[in-house]
């Protein structure tokens, strides 16, 4: 009698998170790519006061809001990455956090349209708060799911390093805490809220050798 | 002399369904993505009553709508995503029913829009309609497609388990007369039938366990 | 010394044209899935006439465009599916004559617009034209693409069945003449052209037993 | 103790760099398919004197536009694809090099509506040297990511061939140089440099007998 759900991988897939890899790469492809579609090409006037230059210019709200955009998903990607190439077997719980990780990640072209609109308006805070708002809510649903998988090695395969692991876990734990102090600062000051972000996010992205150090000296 | 049209599969691709899945994950991650087309960022006005948190939250049927919409196409990865691990050969007839069901599922940010747009508006039941049979349409696709390969294990390999297909095979069975009564109370009352929906795609997608005792005294 | 611009592809790589079938798997998925955007939600209205279901059964054009072109392009993903089953190596000639048929295929969002909109106009010709000469171009490329492919086995392996092959090519030729046929047709009656057009396409996707009879007289 | 935050890749992994491939290929196919939303169908008049052959014919400057950037997106891919049957290796600077060269080329869609809009307005010379400053930006970023995979074989395998690295390595330090001496021309003359601009592209994406003629007795 068979009391499994789950179906057994086959046997010839090369490892059974492929299609979950793939379905999230698909997700975070068009995600970044949708984007470009906020930046908007100026009306074309006739008047000779016109100037196509300095209409460009003044989008520039849109376009710090692109670039950090853009940087946002790609450090998601970089983790998401990261975590994958560590778990090597998946169930359904799995599934369902993958897809409530990608939900978050998906509503990044909508916050970051919102950030763009109100950038220069008196409200941006508001605006500011539903970026940063997302961003506790991403990092949160990561822990989720790594620890879900790291949970007695639960979705981890004998090659999987264990002291890699933990850096992970220990790295990861910091993530809520910090975006819930940049979505209080960002009531303060919204785009110095938006600077630390994404500055966060590309050190945590990079190979960070000070986190590392420090890892070293509490596990030895 | 050769008889058969559909090529042989390259010797060296890791299993016949590769590409439909491939297909399909990039179906899927774009209607899952284009869902957040739908979520508007308010006009910024200049006026002093204007409250750009106010607009937000008046906004709450699409989020509503969004988030139903975006559980449903998971709902329906992690449904393709378990057939295929159970599918291992492929022809010409399931590339054709595959794709239908994809045409189903990729109409799903039109009833959704639909759905978001009617949420408050008199004729909301019209809506609800479009959208239930949206899913009727779907469910007799699934049971079509898994009916299709499982018939005399037609499209399985030797490492497919059958008494897990058969659980496979009722379990599908019930889905199109459920989703017809979910419309049926849908032409009552609309959100509760959403409600039903989406609650019931969520119980189908988690590892059941009723179910499967169920299934276990039925085979025992 | 090295003569040879196209790096040899990576040992460990499952079969050179990996890279190819995907990135026409995301264009082709992107291409099928973009056809939704053209379905409007009818803006609600309080006047006590104003009917949601009259409103969305009017629109009849845009669905008949849109089941037309999903079925379109579904064929092409098949024929592209079955023709790379064949092509095992790849050069870079291929890579340029597969992206000109993807710029084909990716245009089908726009006819398919174009049709939609004028489908009840007086000039509909133009657009059927317009439609019904996209499919000539497709049908030459993919000419193009299978014989440069199969021209001495060029880029077949050992396991390519040279009388699949064969049928492959005679089958293929009749396409653009065909494709021509419906054009002239489409001048004279639009709707018609585009029901022989969708027809013809799905004759060919699935198995064609009449035609393999007679492709296996014709050999035998 | 360990001390490489980067995890190392699944055993079963086929190569390191299939996951950064995917996405590539992903956001790549999303940027070309993109392109097609530019084209708009004309609105549908009532009058005796509307044609809408004639309508279609005005929209040339769309036309050029859209075939410019689908070579040159196609080109960016055929490169990118070239440059990593060579990387077999991967690590987190990769990635990021990696994703801020997609960025530049996610760009391609707004700076391609940017040209279509201006191609007859007399400030067009903004819009062209937009264009041709984004191939500058993206010709530098292709060599960043390929000399820091290349340096000291830093990300190559066994298998890659040092003379075609090498090769590589001179062909792409012209770009930069090349693309800036086209903007240049481009502020002279702007259908010009995106003619020079997309003939470029596809000189260098084709087989090139006569820089490898030259590479050769360079080597010899």
């Amino acid at each position: 009698l068979n009391t499994a759900p789950t179906p057994k991988s086959k046997p010839d897939t090369p490892h059974e998170t492929g299609r979950i890899e793939a379905f999230s790469d698909g997700v975070l492809a068009i995600v970044i790519t949708l984007l470009v579609l906020e930046l908007k090409v100026p009306d074309a006037q006739e008047s000779v006061d016109f100037s196509l230059l300095h209409e460009l210019l003044r989008q520039w709200p849109t376009y710090v809001a692109y670039l950090a955009s853009f940087l946002f998903v790609l450090v998601m990607w970089i983790n998401h990455h990261r975590l994958f190439s560590l778990i090597h077997r998946s169930d359904d719980y799995l599934l369902i956090l993958n897809g409530l990780l990608l939900m978050g990640i998906s509503l990044f072209p909508f916050v970051m349209a919102l950030v763009a609109r109100y950038l220069e308006h008196p409200q941006q805070r508001t605006a500011f708060a539903v970026f940063n708002g997302l961003s506790i809510f991403n990092s949160i649903f990561y822990n989720l799911l790594w620890r879900y998988a790291a949970h007695n090695n639960r979705l981890f395969s004998s090659s999987t390093d264990p002291a890699l692991a933990r850096i992970i876990t220990r790295q990861y734990g910091f993530g809520p805490l910090l975006y819930f102090a940049i979505f209080l600062i960002g009531l303060w000051n919204g785009p110095v809220s938006l600077a630390l972000s994404v500055g966060m996010g590309i050190y945590f992205a990079l190979p960070n050798r000070v986190f590392n150090r420090f890892a070293q000296s509490a596990e030895g």
